[in-house]
């Protein structure tokens, strides 16, 4: 029996104490966050999985885990032996947690802190009775660590084009135009926006552990820990805050302030429930009642997404340094691997996080970064291990996925590195997926056009062939904020929200082959307005990602001349805008990968 | 004051009698029909627009005509002078009907017979009190057609794979898993599948205007008319159904039956609110009760959208009947126009549908011929007249969209034809749109895939140089059946159904310039399993239709290679499986249109 059965088991022994039939353990924390403070990883105490996204089920004679196709690989190597049994997601016939447990439980005990309130109002739909059981797994996990408390810093007008005064008139505005009376804030990123604060609290999340209430007259800002302020960075953020009116409260004051909350004099409260976690929802409906509650997407999830001029400029500046960090190490990686040094995927991991952060402004990693070499990159979503990582050897593929937070723009980058003779699979594989980014790139459509209805742009080269990949092609990218942003994507799933100009969106399509290899392209894509003319407004993408493209594994009589010509002058620019950041020898040898193809 | 206001103004006199303060009069008729006999061309009746999509809302202070961007020019040509507003549908900013309504209106006059149910709920969302007038404009409409009773003929299980039989055992077994006890369909399309019986009652559209009733015991068809059948394939065809146990009844029948429909014994009657008329569904709900109502889309539409192996080789068997005769029409207008006669596009429209009905099995064009020259290619449902058509002149584009009906299949084909010398802009649209048509037949997908997520590969070529068509790229079509059938179809808007092996779908992306030229190019598309591999189960397309596309206003150099194989490959394949069908001097013509490029 190991540590994770264990667990299982003192779970098992609460749920009979308590007479429910199941309970739902969630990936999540009370803000909806795609990645948590530590608090909060409670899958992975549970079941020892560490993908991002996953949830988990436990009934008397069933423990389950939910993931999607990125983590199944993971999953089944780290659910080994647990007894755990994996339930895919986001697959043809895929069941989902409502419906599977529909037949099998009556009473549900989920940590309403942990689930939105959509996702409750799901489960009651499937006929099931909630228990609202907040820290669930507390009573059970006495080593739980406490909600973090990291130096917050504030950003000022200039480096984020607006002040958090505009922005919180702007949110006020919002609350007249719908007959609220205020809006109640739970998701980190939207906070850390509004307010031009960041933190960091979650590992590569520059965010703030925090709520916040706006209404006409205050802001308050529930982000103080139990003893104060310790730092003097914090204590300069809260005093700054302060003199713009935003009121500092502790985390935890948050429920009180809530209970005060009347439901006299027309107190209508806008609340997105897609971000809300239940139990809040529930103490809100209590203090205002239901239909004082006003729900609705948060207008700062648009606002936040469309950059204005001074985050572009912000953007394309990381995307510079962030270009000539990832150059630099590739240069090492070339010498060192062929210089007949073993170098494993960690130590190169570690490497590039080195150049990054040689960076000024630079505040950490966006994500960790995923080194992955030969058949390890047949995992999306590969994690490199510290000990025991592969050596990188002078062929075939490795693929890297990085990124980086800085005081001006978040990065996210792909790059896939022949490194030395390849096999036709592996050049055929980089090939197309590399038609499937450039066709990606350079799309021009209509206003009004979703990501959906462009997805298959990316995928075409690739379907052409019968091949595919499981993920989405992109995703919505920060400013120095979140690496993973709403509400556009670009993926098969009917997302309806449009690109709109000023988006930053990645365009990341790749090839897995189990056992072999792995390939991903990706850039970062910034949409903007081209023209207009009598048969619409017209949009398109200004690739921000600077980093030059590996030629020497390309088929070239699977490009056609367009192609072609996007993927020298792409290489040429990366080298001119590049080689100025870069020492002599770097720059040289720079020049000598970019030579046209 | 001309014909159209005297008439807006009996109806407003009728709406003031009632205290409506607002009539809708639809362009359907109590079937759902996408085209209706002429007692149901109302809104033609009120307000003169003959386009196949509209619906009128008249209030004290405004007539309007609500309709899509297919019929724009039309609309605004044949509302002249009537008063009557045009409101344009499927743009962005539309306003629809309910939205329009909402606050100009709180009583709304409907026929109910021409209103879907699902119409008239989405009425009464927006707030509005819904007054169901079953034929309103009859009172002011003396001469108002008659219910069509035309001869009515039966298909055998060998022209289409399945007998009625079966078909109503499949239904029968529906209702049973879905817990119901009979289904009662109003969908002449579903009728005329599900009994294989064919009529003329619409024009271009092989249906009988009938409604039918299915229960365990029973399969009721009304209709019959009052007179009883005068004809005698209509006669015989009605004792081929008595014998196999499908009882024939009067037309008007239909409401005495279901006012029967008893809501003792758990009568459970499955509904399509999306076609089933409100007037009846109200007949339904008063007889059973709203509990015994069970909604949801009828099987049927899936069944006869997926075709048999039969069907399929029946489709085969037409598009090259219906491709020989294209061919014979396409030379006799080249040596027509080129003999220097004036041939006008009436001329030619006439000449094109007698090719056709020499066809053995034709019943007759699946809609009125297209056969617009020049400039009047840029209304994509063009109306060409019987006088007064343009003459095709040995230069710029003529554009002919047509189609048959046979007792083996439907078509549905649009050439764009070069007469001659053509500019540049003629030459490229043209192009592009071919490049358009070819990405989209030569897509291969994986299952699961909605034609909404491969629209783009038709646009993408227009859209890289910043043009677009208004209308959809694809729609279904029938087996000998309507010539647009759901439930697929490939446009931008999120139809979630996948396309599925066995679906026939037309494939026309076009270009429009108004006052210039129109270019359109349509194909057939059956689509296929190809394979299946670690990926995925593999899609694609079958071309079905069989007609030459003219090379000679290609512009080369902006094709690819592939592009050009698949126009020589397809050139050729038409030359070698059409001329057999074709006299000497055709098939000499056919050889010389379709050498190589």
């Amino acid at each position: 029996m190991n540590i994770y059965s264990e667990r299982i088991g003192m779970l098992r022994a609460q749920m009979a104490e308590n007479g429910w039939d199941a309970v739902i353990i969630t990936g999540s924390d009370p803000h909806a966050s795609e990645y948590v403070a530590s608090r909060w990883r409670q899958v992975e105490w549970l079941s020892g999985f560490t993908g991002e996204a996953g949830d988990m089920v436990v009934t008397p004679d069933h423990a389950g885990l939910w993931t999607d196709s990125r983590f199944f690989i993971q999953a089944v190597r780290q659910l080994e032996g647990t007894g755990i049994e994996l339930h895919k997601t986001r697959v043809p016939g895929a069941e989902s947690i409502p419906s599977w447990l529909e037949s099998r439980a009556s009473v549900v005990a989920v940590d309403g802190l942990c689930q939105t309130t959509d996702a409750v109002m799901e489960l009651e739909r499937a006929g099931l009775k909630v228990a609202d059981v907040p820290d669930l797994l507390s009573s059970i996990w006495p080593e739980r660590p406490q909600v973090p408390g990291t130096p917050v810093i504030t950003l000022s007008e200039e480096t984020v084009g607006r002040s958090r005064y505009d922005k919180l008139t702007d949110l006020r505005k919002f609350l007249i135009m719908n007959d609220c009376d205020c809006i109640f804030i739970t998701a980190l990123d939207q906070i850390a926006w509004l307010l031009n604060i960041r933190g960091e609290d979650i590992d590569y999340n520059p965010y703030v552990i925090s709520y916040l209430l706006v209404t006409q007259s205050d802001a308050i800002w529930f982000a103080g820990k139990e003893d104060g302020p310790s730092d003097p960075d914090t204590q300069d953020s809260f005093q700054e805050l302060e003199s713009d009116e935003v009121t500092v409260m502790r985390y935890d004051e948050v429920h009180e302030m809530i209970g005060e909350m009347s439901s006299e004099g027309q107190q209508k409260v806008f609340l997105d429930l897609s971000t809300i976690c239940y139990s809040l929802y529930r103490e809100v409906q209590d203090a205002v009642g239901e239909d004082n509650i006003v729900p609705g997407v948060s207008p700062v999830v648009l606002w936040k997404a469309v950059k204005n001029p001074v985050e572009i400029e912000g953007l394309r500046e990381a995307s510079l340094e962030d270009g000539a960090a990832m150059e630099k190490f590739l240069f090492w990686l070339d010498r060192e691997v062929h210089s007949g040094r073993p170098v494993t995927e960690y130590e190169a991991s570690e490497k590039l996080t080195a150049f990054r952060s040689a960076i000024s402004g630079y505040r950490g990693d966006s994500f960790a970064n995923i080194s992955a070499y030969g058949p390890n990159a047949a995992l999306p979503h590969y994690s490199t291990p510290a000990e025991g990582s592969s050596v990188i050897e002078p062929r075939g593929l490795y693929l890297v996925d990085s990124g980086g937070q800085y005081l001006f723009g978040t990065t996210d980058i792909t790059r896939t590195v022949p490194m030395g003779e390849c096999t036709y699979l592996e050049r055929e594989d980089y090939t197309l997926v590399l038609r499937g980014m450039i066709a990606l790139a350079t799309a021009v459509f209509p206003e009004g056009t979703a990501g959906c209805q462009l997805d298959v742009l990316a995928r075409n080269p690739l379907w052409q062939k019968h091949r595919n990949f499981g993920h989405g092609t992109g995703h919505g990218v920060g400013f120095y904020s979140g690496v993973h942003e709403g509400p556009q994507d670009i993926r098969q799933n009917f997302n309806p929200q449009p690109l709109l100009p000023g988006m930053v969106t990645s365009d990341e399509p790749g090839m897995y082959r189990e056992g072999q290899h792995g390939v991903r392209h990706e850039n970062i894509l910034l949409c903007r307005r081209l023209d207009e003319n009598m048969f619409g407004s017209w949009l398109g993408f200004e690739t921000l990602t600077l980093c030059h493209i590996e030629t020497s594994a390309i088929i070239r009589d699977l490009m056609t001349a367009d192609e072609i010509e996007w993927l020298n002058t792409y290489n040429r620019t990366v080298f001119e805008r590049l080689s100025p950041l870069l020492d002599e020898e770097t720059s040289a040898w720079l020049g000598s990968r970019t030579r046209p193809v």
